[in-house]
């Protein structure tokens, strides 16, 4: 499998992707994801690069930040 | 909140009675989950019994063992 490839299987990276995808579709900035959801911008920016193997508690938290169902964060491409 | 209107809403709760959901659905034990999946058996009991904060890398592990979507297991009722 070619770096690219495994990469982009690699579920933090698609993950980080979505988020960017559906923070973005609300408007939000980092910043602003931080200040709803109550989760640190640093953690979030970390995430959202693909660096950090976010729980399913802050998954649902974010989720409901944004107004979404879980399983929509985990709706990959 | 009532108690258990408190603990279904619980993410590790709703989480841990989906997997037990999807794995009876597909015939198998802890013990074959625990098989075919490379996860602890302690672990995936830990998680059914919503005591575990179980991590997106995993998830998509389990979903694949499944042969599910990882956003299938995120979908609770």
């Amino acid at each position: 499998m070619a770096k690219n490839e495994k990469t982009l299987h690699d579920p933090k990276i698609q993950f980080g992707l979505r988020l960017i995808e559906l923070r973005k579709k609300r408007g939000w900035s980092q910043e602003q994801l931080s200040l709803e959801s109550g989760l640190a911008r640093s953690y979030l920016g970390g995430v959202e690069r693909g660096q950090r193997n976010i729980a399913l508690v802050n998954i649902c938290k974010l989720a409901e930040t944004l107004g979404l169902q879980p399983s929509e964060l985990l709706t990959f491409d």
